[in-house]
């Protein structure tokens, strides 16, 4: 293998795959990342138990070969380098070698062979469909925050896909609340069939971290297995295990109230109010008038807080608690300039709507 | 107390004292700030054991009084203020209750009787020196990073200030390195005698932060207290007891040689080298000639790197091995273009100087 790459391309490939590999004892060669150099394209990829992220850089591929080199310090020496044209060959005397040269600086970096790096399977696709990479990233980012963290619950703490009919639901709910985005998949993309799968949460973070946000993903899918699949990379993961709950159950048919407010300044009054709580567990309560709702707290550590907000109210006057984190985290991760909240009353589902095919569900506190 | 600031300059007071305060379980009053108004002035006050920090904003006061509130909880609040006037009074019907509005926001805040409140000692100066804060300043961040962070060697952990014949001396060692940088006391400042003080490294931290760097300070000491006075802020400190070491027995009279090089440049290239050397007790090595340093440095585990460097030499070529951590530190608080490295052999102290006054010595390791 002999190749020049720059360093700006590199540093992105690297980026790219960088936080799948964790430390990994007992196979030291998951510590690090293949490389693998023909046809003007180095190709890196990053494992662990249950993923694998391989991407592309463009490069001048004087001789094809592979090699691994270990990861995170790779990725430090590269970020260390100065933009320019790096040259990297494995050493004619050492297999097991590179020698790396970018302007005056040179390195010998020790790796191990390619042949040890864990293999592909051999993936035999069940089903597939496809969406531009921005609303499948858009849609994780407006719901992850909503999953489980409980260990015990292991289909809770991933987040689902269900295509259901050329309509592809993403949603995460951790029992107490529940987060989705429905999108019509793209016309001459429906899937062949339907189907739930439910991807790790890794897995969701590297997805969003990896995938350009300009290119068209195509999901495929086996029983146990995802393939993301973009021009420059493709993510394959184990899927959890475990059948999710069934969400749908939790919406109600119908809210028979509805209120508009704007949702950045929302935000802030809940932010500032709910500051004078001293744990999460203490509510955070909404008084809705016609056209104002007042936003207090109380808590014997610090004191109270209120904060009335314009509002516009389609129904009765009416009080509601909340636990305020379960409410701030919804509004950080939409784009909408108004937020508009349904109910039926103060202890029945509420829900959260705004941006397109956003749908959030969460239970009132009791009144204090 | 009633009065009205606008939010830019409470934040700003409250963040210059905002670092000083711990969590003292003991005596939860500590947990607070005393706010103090009078004279169109709030007064602001955090203390630890060891330390008080004091500092006044322009206000508009209604009415004077004090009191005090829990300060990280008080700081999260006025951050989260909108830009504006803040009406701060104590409630009529409670003393240790404040209630406090900012636009639609209203807030009742719990606070303790500012009777409680720890109270300043009488300090008697003893002797006291004057110089602009940015000097002070600028000194203190050249060498902190040098002192000892080993428990054992209480002396250590502190910052010197020495004063003889109108030069001020701010020195740090870990006994394994030392940094200092010499001052000439402006002339009609100079103190009334002179005298050694050792500043504990939590104080140097709050003066770094809390003074304003266009302001002059001065230091008024007792055989165990300094106090750092500006315009607006006050720090009174305890000093730390014990004797400093005679640090100026460790710099060599004469040295035989010596190398300039470009500063930013050399401490990218130690940067680059020293990341193939898995830890930080190996070695990186010069080997400097005429008008070229190599710089260079292998491992087992990672492999080697090398990377020239353009420099002028007045001497000898030689060969010399360093820590690259005690060598990269000081060169990332510098300012000056020009880097300047003396020394007599590769096995007596090398002094690194560069911008005025300012002086680094650490002893080379020996040769791979």
């Amino acid at each position: 293998m002999k190749i020049t790459v720059t360093t700006e391309n590199l540093l992105s490939g690297l980026r790219r795959v960088m936080n799948v590999i964790t430390s990994n004892l007992a196979n030291p060669i998951m510590n690090n990342f293949l490389l693998e150099a023909e046809n003007d394209k180095l190709m890196i990829t990053g494992v662990d138990l249950a993923l694998r992220n391989n991407t592309e850089v463009q490069a001048l591929v004087i001789s094809p070969g592979k090699i691994t080199l270990p990861g995170k310090k790779f990725f430090q020496i590269i970020s260390a380098l100065p933009a320019g044209d790096i040259n990297l060959e494995i050493s004619e005397d050492d297999s097991e070698t590179v020698l790396l040269s970018c302007q005056k600086a040179f390195y010998k970096i020790n790796g191990l062979s390619a042949s040890g790096y864990p293999e592909t399977e051999d993936l035999v696709e069940d089903w597939s469909f496809s969406l531009p990479v921005k609303d499948l990233v858009s849609a994780l980012s407006k719901v992850s925050y909503a999953r489980s963290e409980d260990e015990s619950r292991v289909a809770l703490n991933g987040i689902l896909l269900s295509v259901r009919a050329g309509m592809l639901t993403v949603a995460a709910t951790d029992g107490r609340r529940l987060a989705l985005v429905e999108k019509v998949l793209p016309e001459n993309e429906s899937p062949e069939r339907e189907g739930d799968v439910i991807i790790p949460y890794k897995t969701v973070q590297e997805l969003m971290k990896s995938l350009s946000l300009n290119q068209t993903v195509k999901i495929n899918l086996t029983s146990s297995t995802a393939v993301f699949e973009t021009d420059d990379t493709s993510i394959v993961t184990k899927l959890t295990e475990g059948v999710y709950p069934n969400y749908r159950s939790v919406i109600p048919d119908n809210f028979s109230q509805k209120i508009a407010m704007p949702r950045i300044d929302f935000a802030d009054v809940l932010n500032r109010v709910s500051l004078v709580l001293s744990n999460s567990s203490s509510s955070i309560n909404l008084d809705i008038s016609t056209s104002e709702m007042v936003v207090w707290a109380k808590s014997r550590e610090y004191g109270e807080a209120r904060e009335p907000l314009d509002i516009s109210l389609e129904g009765e006057p009416i009080s509601i608690a909340f636990n305020p984190d379960f409410f701030l985290e919804p509004l950080k991760y939409l784009e909408c300039d108004q937020l508009i909240m349904k109910f039926n009353d103060n202890s029945t589902p509420v829900a959260l709507c705004g941006d397109e095919g956003f749908l959030y569900i969460l239970m009132p506190m009791r009144n204090v």
